[in-house]
């Protein structure tokens, strides 16, 4: 059976929609997966994220590794059971956290030796190990193992990356033992279009299930984003699905989607909720602000989350003040409701015809907001 | 209309069930209250609360008082709408947190003069003010101001404190104006029996809405604390509704409805909860036992919480171990749950006449777990 069909594909631009097959059922795309980092959504329950409108959860191989570590997972079940979320699951193959969470002591061609950042212990990841460590977390999407490089990167340390994730790409599709999952290959390159291609050439050839656009949302900003994007997209097979890895501001994902994207993760909407940081379809607003004191307006009308249903901002904004951890909470649901609202919306114009003259709205009015993530990203290492 | 009636009185003790009519529905009684001390229980929506099978709960007028201040709540519509819980609520009068929490600056026969917790701001707080201030929150259920003593406490300090709660009792009943509210006196007097003789005698000459014993768990122990109650309540008006404040663990619950009492409040199960400390028929355990780390079972096997249908004590381990906020989350609802499942329990038996036999038992397998309480109550003014 094939595992991803697409149903629409609007006449205008690049987007599509589609349907990705899974394991856990299936995902209507373009989609939005939150990041359940250590197994969870912090502070979500699985029902809860599951009422967001969250169809797919993303958790972190390089997190589970170290706590709880893989046997214990493995021992109870897998990753699904453990995380009591039933939906579709996928897992990163923990190169983006040992690049740039952990404290490199080697990287050769081979393996990459690094102390966790919790203990200092030390850990190596192979493009093997990380598949088969992904094998037996048992998502239904892994992630091959590549290597991140930083923005701004030296064209030679670029190269090297690129050379290094190829290689590696190709371990992983001989080590991948789980028949259950799908596995998608990963193109790097930073913002070097030549690099781009060479790379998405060398890894279509390899005939993975589906391919992730990585390295980008790393500080570059909106329009190398998506001038990036729209150059590499196009350069993936069409009939498999295309995820953007890390990415991002709702302007990020609307641009990214009109060029051919199906998937994206991003910690935007939990981090930023847990900050206090609410996004609304008239920009975000930060809920610390002492403005909302007698707000008895909710933090976006019409929206139907539990926060928006049932708080005031003064509320909401009381529970930040005081440490309550509600805040945090709220925020998140908020937000995630937001997200996946923003992608029904993005499947509804694309299957209506509206979706390049929406999308161009909706880039104007937001873009502004993504200036903003190039801060946030900054203080992604101590926050993620 | 009567708000309190009695539906079954068991034969072999002073329990009884009953229902307690309020402004905001009904309430079974014996009945436990979570505490919601800044307008929500910590950690948990409204929804999730009900869903525990919480029929009411209470909020602390000191720490509203504080923030976000009474002027916000009232003109945000009053706390049912500021907390988002639909349900009964109960405010305390904030006596019991100005003793226990603040720095007193002054005590007289007429006020109370302290410093905030918070910003050590002066603040003053009356029989008068703390009556108008709860008039003012809107909870169906407001307290009198009393003077709470510590324990062990000299004679001469309970009897001054007696002497106060009776005069202060005198004047919040002049001074309550929200003819919505249902007043409830408290009876104080230490272990002292004769103490607590004079000051029942006193209040109920004063005809309150129903009659609280406060000055328990505070360190006291489950004997004293069941030997003074049993003597204590039926000083009270046998139709009003008798409510042992901040009480307690399960076997002092039991004990005490034995006594003919209806209602309680306590941290316990949530604070408890927070602290990774599950309550269970067999027993509490302590979730971050590393007994658990492979452990594929629920806290309780049968118990309906979302914490046991969905997570093994394996994956509640992990969340409380790496710091996430799901765990408090779940051990939370796990242990609210439990407290009321209880409750549950203690009403059915009153009804079918198997409570004596049911709660003899009861109380002998988990008096022991009470002795743990000293020592939490030891901690309560840092964890409050």
């Amino acid at each position: 059976m094939k595992h991803f069909t697409i149903e629409v594909s609007d006449s205008q631009t690049a987007a599509r929609c589609g349907i990705l097959y899974t394991g856990h059922g299936p995902v209507r795309t373009p989609a939005f997966m939150p990041v359940g980092t250590r197994g969870c959504v912090k502070g979500i329950l699985p029902g809860q994220l599951k009422q967001t409108g969250a169809e797919m959860m993303l958790a972190n191989t390089y997190h589970l590794l170290l706590r709880p570590g893989v046997e214990v997972i493995e021992s109870l079940g897998g990753l699904h059971r453990f995380s009591g979320w039933e939906g579709p699951i996928l897992t990163d193959s923990g190169g983006y956290q040992v690049f740039s969470l952990s404290s490199l002591n080697r990287v050769d061609d081979d393996r990459v030796e690094f102390a966790s950042h919790i203990d200092g212990s030390p850990v190596v990841l192979d493009a093997c190990s990380a598949t088969r460590i992904q094998n037996r977390l048992g998502a239904d999407i892994i992630m091959c193992f590549d290597e991140c490089t930083p923005y701004p990167c030296p064209l030679s340390r670029l190269e090297k990356a690129v050379e290094r994730t190829v290689r590696w790409a190709q371990l992983c599709r001989q080590s991948h033992q789980n028949p259950r999952q799908l596995l998608f290959g990963i193109v790097q390159g930073g913002t070097d279009l030549t690099l781009r291609r060479q790379c998405a050439q060398a890894l279509t050839a390899m005939d993975f299930d589906g391919y992730a656009i990585g390295g980008l949302s790393v500080g570059e900003g909106h329009d190398a984003l998506v001038e990036t994007t729209q150059f590499t997209a196009p350069l993936l097979p069409a009939d498999r699905p295309r995820y953007l890895m890390g990415v991002g501001m709702p302007a990020d994902i609307v641009a990214a989607v009109r060029a051919g994207v199906d998937l994206f993760d991003c910690v935007l909407p939990t981090r930023n909720g847990r900050n206090a940081f609410a996004f609304t379809d008239d920009g975000p607003i930060r809920l610390r602000n002492s403005q909302w004191t007698q707000d008895s307006g909710p933090i976006e009308e019409g929206c139907p989350c539990p926060a928006c249903r049932t708080f005031s901002k003064a509320a909401i904004r009381h529970f930040f003040n005081v440490g309550e951890m509600l805040g945090p909470i709220l925020a998140t649901l908020h937000n995630l409701t937001y997200y996946h609202r923003l992608m029904n919306t993005i499947r509804k114009t694309i299957r209506d015809g509206t979706f390049e003259v929406w999308s161009r709205t909706f880039i104007e009015k937001h873009k502004k907001e993504s200036q903003m993530e190039i801060s946030e990203t900054q203080e992604r290492k101590e926050c993620l």
